[in-house]
C-alpha cells in the first residue's frame, strides 16, 4: 500500500506492507490526516521514530472483531495502552508506560491507505460533522487538556504565545469559559479569525512584558502590569518559551504545549521564587472536543491552509512547515 | 418619581422621592430591568427587604462626580461594599459585611426612574450589545460564578436541575468548557433552545437517578450509573434540592444557586459519607459575562418571555412567577 514514512528521511512508499488485524484492534481506512508540528519535529529527529507518520485522522473502520464498529466513521486517541498495568488501572491510559503512540512511538501512523488502532481508542464521529472538521478532534482535545488539568477561571487573564495551528485552537478553547485571551504571535495575516472571535492579538516583538499590555473593553481591571494568570506556550520554539515565561504573573500558571527536538532552558530557581506553576500538557479528552466541534463553538475552517493527496505528501510537509493546517487526503480504490 | 416597591406588599408609587447624588456614587436612569426569582422571593418575605426592587438593569449614567461616566451605558454589580474593611482589602467586595445590595438589602433598586449605585460597581456596555442582551449580564455573571469557584473539567458530566431563567443560563455556561450537560426540568416547551445548543433535557419526574441516565452521543463512557460529577440546583425549591442531591456522585460537587424564603433540609451526614462538596454560589464576575454576551456564546433571546412598562409592574410580577424572563421597560420624559 501507499504510505508516507520517516526512516531517516521523509519518503513516500508505494509497496509498504498493509497492517494485519490484531486482537482488540481495528483496521481503519483514513480519509483525511492532518499534519502536526510534532510530525515535522519527528522528521528532525524528535522521538527517534521510524515508520509511517500521522496521528490526526478521520476515517472509516474497515475490519474489527467487534463487528458493530465496521463501517463507522471514527477519530481516535493516539495512545495505545496496555490496559493491564497499575497506571492503566487507575484510568490513566494516556500515561501507560508500555504504550505505543500512533505515528509517534513504535506504532505506524495514519498517513497510509490502512492503519491499525485499538478499538478502545476510537470515538464515533457525529454524522453532522464533516471530515474537514472532525480531523481537528485530536489537536482540539490537546488544547482542551489545559482546561482539564487546571482551574481556568472566567476572570483569569490568559495569554497564548504562538499563532500557529495549536495556538489558534488553544486561544479558542480558553475564551470559552469567558476569559480575556490575548494571542502573542508573528503572523498578523492569521488574526482575522481571532478578531472575529473577540480575541486580542499582538506582535511578539518587542518582548518586554509592559509592551504587551492590552486595553480591555469589558472589565474595570486594567492589564497594565503586563502579567497574566495563565500563559500557554504554543510556539514550538525555545525563544517562545522565554516570551511565555516573561508574561506569567507570580503564582501564575505556565502551560507547555510544545514538543520539540531541541533542548530548551528555563530558569527553575526563578520559577521557585515567583511560585510559578509549570504544566506539561499533551493529549486531551476527545468527547468534549467532538461536542464543541459539533456545537460550532470552535471554528476550524480558517485553520485549513491546504489539502494535498497522499502521493504529494512531500510537498504537503514542505507547505506545513510554513503554513497553518495542511490536510492529506487519502483516496481509496473502491 | 415612579417606582415599584415592596413595603409589605408590592405596589407602584408615583411620588417616590428621587435619589440624591452621594459621594462615589452614580445616578442611573435604567432603560430595562429584569425580574429575578429573588425579586419574587422578596415579595414573599425573603431578606425582610423594604424599598424599591430590581437588581438586573441596563441604563445610562445621568450624574456622577467623575464626569467621564456621564452618558455612558452601564450594567452594574449589585453589592455596594464599604471598601475599607479587611474583607474588601483582600478584594472580596461582594462579601463585605457592611455591604448594601441593590434592591435586596438596605439599598433601593433599579425599578424606578432613577437609582444610585457606587461608580466602582459599574461596567460599561460594549456598543454592539443591545439593551435586551446587556440586561442579562447580572444573572449570567451569577451562572459563571460556578466556573469561577470550582474546576469544572471538559470531561465532567454536569446536571442542571431546573429549567427556569437561571437554569437555562447555567446550562449554557457549563457547556462552554465542553462538558456534557443535562438539564432536569418540568417545562419541555422551553427545551428547544437547549436542543439547538446540544444540551440534553429530561423530565424531573420520576426522580430516581437511574431514570435520569442519558445516552451520550460523543463519548465512550456511558452514564448509566446516573450520577454526575457536578450538579447545579437552580430550582428555587427545596424539592429541587433533593433531586439535585440524588444526582451527585460520591466526591462530586453540588452547587446551590437558589435563594428562597423557605428553609430546606439536606442530610449533612450523607454528604460527609459521600464526601460531596457543597458550593454556595451567588453573584459572579461581570467582565466575562459581558465578553460571552458580546461574543454571542450565550443565547439570551429565547429567555425573554415578555416586556412590560414600569406602570404595569404588578402585571409584570404576576407574569414573572410563571414564565421565563420578564423585563420592565422604563421610559423617560426627555
Amino acid at each position: 500500500m501507499q504510505a508516507l514514512l520517516f526512516d531517516g528521511q521523509l519518503r513516500l512508499a508505494n509497496d509498504y506492507p498493509a497492517p494485519i488485524l490484531a486482537p482488540g484492534e481495528a483496521l481503519i481506512r483514513p480519509s483525511l490526516v492532518g499534519i502536526c508540528n510534532t510530525d515535522i519535529e519527528i522528521t528532525r529527529g524528535y522521538m527517534g521514530f521510524r515508520g509511517v507518520l500521522g496521528h490526526e485522522f478521520v476515517g472509516v473502520v474497515q475490519d474489527c472483531e467487534d463487528r458493530a464498529w465496521v463501517g463507522r466513521r471514527v477519530v481516535g486517541e493516539i495512545n495505545a495502552a496496555c490496559r493491564r498495568c497499575a497506571v492503566c488501572a487507575r484510568g490513566d491510559e494516556s500515561h501507560c508506560p508500555e504504550r505505543t503512540t500512533l505515528g509517534i512511538d513504535r506504532r505506524d501512523g495514519a498517513m497510509a491507505e490502512l492503519f491499525s488502532l485499538p478499538i478502545a481508542c476510537l470515538h464515533e464521529v457525529p454524522a453532522s460533522l464533516p471530515d474537514q472538521v472532525a480531523v481537528f478532534a485530536e489537536p482540539l482535545a490537546a488544547a482542551l487538556e489545559i482546561l482539564e488539568q487546571s482551574h481556568v477561571r472566567p476572570t483569569d487573564r490568559v495569554a497564548v504565545v504562538g499563532d500557529g495551528k495549536l495556538g489558534l485552537l488553544c486561544a479558542q478553547a480558553l475564551r470559552l469559559p469567558g476569559c480575556e485571551v490575548v494571542v502573542i504571535g508573528r503572523h498578523p495575516e492569521r488574526w482575522d479569525l481571532l478578531h472575529e472571535l473577540g480575541i486580542e492579538a499582538v506582535q511578539a516583538e518587542p518582548v518586554a512584558s509592559d509592551q504587551l499590555s492590552v486595553a480591555t473593553r469589558y472589565g474595570r481591571r486594567t492589564t497594565d502590569d503586563g502579567q497574566f494568570d495563565v500563559v500557554v506556550d504554543c510556539t514550538g520554539q525555545p525563544s517562545g518559551l522565554a516570551v511565555a515565561r516573561s508574561l506569567v504573573r507570580p503564582r501564575g500558571r505556565l502551560a507547555l504545549k510544545s514538543t520539540f527536538a531541541a533542548e530548551s532552558g528555563v530558569n527553575l530557581s526563578r520559577l521557585v521564587v515567583d511560585e510559578v506553576q509549570l504544566l506539561g500538557s499533551r493529549c486531551g479528552p476527545f468527547a468534549p472536543a467532538l461536542r464543541l466541534l459539533d456545537h460550532g463553538l470552535i471554528n476550524v475552517q480558517p485553520l485549513v491552509a491546504g489539502q494535498f493527496s497522499l502521493r504529494h505528501g512531500l510537498d504537503a510537509f514542505a507547505a506545513a512547515s510554513r503554513r497553518l493546517k495542511i490536510l492529506l487526503e487519502i483516496s481509496h480504490a473502491d
